[in-house]
């Protein structure tokens, strides 16, 4: 039986999801020959770890107190009954993880991070634990999309760092990638609708209905963020698009990417409040909005908002596009990825399905780790 | 640098092609330290193998000679220079690769085995190879399609073998699939279009040509098999979606699949020659052909030549679907799958592109090939 010891990062909707799916996986693991150990688990103030992380795991009873606790909206801090495991707040955490990683690499294969957050601060503890021969597996996008000297350093071992959940949640799109870079199909162009709630609305307001009304009814829906301007703004997906483009050896920064806003800088959080935004900012966008569509279907096209990846051109917004394609026939909220290369040159590769979820992401990440081990012993 | 030695069986068009991709990837490969060694190479007839499989390998320079030898039609034997290689006939050639892999185990983690074959000869050596701790992968459906005590043997440590080129040519089709079954996503149905050949005779007889002009076409232009009854009578089909099935637990055999053939048993090779049946045979066939578009058609459908696996329930055969399904919309060669699971109930996760050729078939083995790196030391 392989061990693969497991100290999680974040425990909000995707962590907890992660943990549900670990112990409900015990029996296909077992049957891999393979143990899930997870040995730690923080939240933002608080970190919970193993007696004895080489040996001893918190045990599923355990587990599914901490996924309790954590959707009840507590912190880890009011776990009533920590048998053997010991408690550090948030000043002795990153230092105590890496002790307990230093430890541990020195005894067997190395401690594997998760990070299910979605935070940078998380950044120094991971690039310590690449250091120390850690594995890592990311749902969280900060770390891959932040500056090119923490994404080198993070790569640094290929083998031991997987990260499919930060670009359309579970679909196999970062192991497709890899799978085509590794076999010399060199990859020419990268189109994709990487915002489920964007998807929704552009599919939407082509009906006629106007954008201020959609955008609502996405955030009524559950949908969008609590202020969807974090949606229309297309930061999220330049962060995914940035992650592509480094895959596939850009060396590129945030600000090389081109972002399209769907909403202009007069109505950003400085200026307005999510109230005010809703319901004075947003209606004066329909005309707008309108206007591009019905000159877009003159002309037999759709409007997607998309990531595009091509040569040195790295966009994200709003293109108009053929009917008839993968990406223009989209409705709903689904992700979908046009990939051509050499090997799919005059049809694309396509990925489609649901690119968002705590479910689905989980999944993502469960699989990353699976997928990781050949490297324990 | 990690060394994964290779022993190739089968040097028409995949295998010739496999020995070009690892000869332009020697770049790619190097950056990511891995060094993919050719050690032994053999075709029906003859076997061709390196001085000392566990130090020495085959320059690029002779296998660039093989391919060239192989795409004139000749066998291995006509190798002119063999260097310091040797030469083993059909009758020695099994022997000699296990003693290969014997000696080679001893020293080494495994030599892999490559079936780019289309035979079942290779069945005993692969388990053999299996025995030995080797490592196997396939492009060849016959090994997973054939017994369930083959089937079990092959896939014994599943780490250790790997078949992407069996079912879509390179299209990410085996390890998505395995990513969510590693990870509890319970997959309920899967249905696809997995034959180039049948999906472009489906979608063009749709237009109103007649079956029969159609598979001609097909034909024509190289889609099909020599004997298109040979792509007409679904197996090829039914192999992929036995190795489908199989992948997802079912204990079945290939006469577990409900097979509709496009012709009947009147028309069979033992009755008719190719020309007779293309002449006479086959456009017998369009009045009943149309009539079944006609009648999908008015109940707003389309005929897809599918394979569906859900529950008990394995057919390869026509199916009527809706037109605007990923399905439904399939033009061309495309393969498309629709896989519907937990993570994936409402929308399917779907992957799409081309299902065929050398070039895509190659790249699947060579990913897979990379993808086994951490078994190596």
């Amino acid at each position: 039986m392989k061990r693969i010891p497991i100290f999680l990062m974040g425990c909000g909707g995707v962590g907890r999801q992660l943990l549900h799916h670990i112990v409900s996986c015990r029996d296909i693991h077992h049957n891999q020959r393979l143990r899930l150990s997870v040995v730690g688990v923080c939240d933002s103030k608080s970190m919970v770890v193993a007696p004895n992380v080489c040996s001893s795991e918190f045990d599923d009873d355990f587990l599914l107190q901490i996924c309790e606790l954590k959707s009840s909206g507590s912190s880890l801090e009011a776990l009533s009954d920590l048998g053997q495991c010991q408690i550090y707040s948030s000043q002795d955490m990153a230092s105590k993880a890496i002790d307990i990683a230093a430890s541990y690499c020195r005894m067997a294969t190395g401690l594997t991070f998760i990070d299910c957050s979605a935070s940078s601060n998380t950044i120094p503890l991971l690039k310590k634990a690449v250091e120390l021969d850690c594995c890592v597996v990311l749902a969280n996008k900060q770390p891959l999309s932040s500056s090119l000297v923490d994404y080198d350093k993070l790569i640094s071992h290929p083998r031991r760092i997987r990260h499919e959940s930060t670009v359309g949640a579970g679909l196999p799109v970062i192991s497709s990638i890899n799978r085509m870079l590794s076999s010399g199909d060199a990859i020419q162009r990268i189109i994709g609708s990487l915002s489920g709630t964007l998807g929704y609305v552009m599919s939407e307001v082509e009906g006629g209905k106007p954008f201020s009304d959609v955008v609502k009814l996405a955030k009524d829906l559950g949908y969008t963020e609590p202020d969807p301007r974090d949606d229309l703004s297309g930061l999220d997906v330049a962060r995914k698009a940035l992650i592509l483009a480094r895959l596939l050896g850009h060396h590129i920064n945030l600000d090389s990417i081109k972002v399209e806003s769907l909403y202009p800088i007069e109505m950003g959080p400085d200026v307005m409040t999510v109230e005010e935004f809703l319901a004075e900012g947003l209606p004066l966008l329909d005309r707008d909005v309108r206007h591009r569509i019905e000159k877009a279907s003159s002309n037999g096209n759709v409007l997607r908002y998309v990531c595009l990846i091509e040569k040195s051109r790295y966009e994200v917004g709003i293109q108009e596009l053929p009917k008839d394609s993968p990406l223009g026939r989209l409705r709903g909220s689904d992700n979908v990825l046009e990939i051509y290369s050499r090997c799919y040159s005059k049809q694309p590769l396509v990925i489609q399905g649901a690119g968002a979820g705590n479910d689905t992401t989980a999944a993502g990440v469960l699989a990353d780790i699976v997928d990781m081990q050949d490297l324990f012993t």
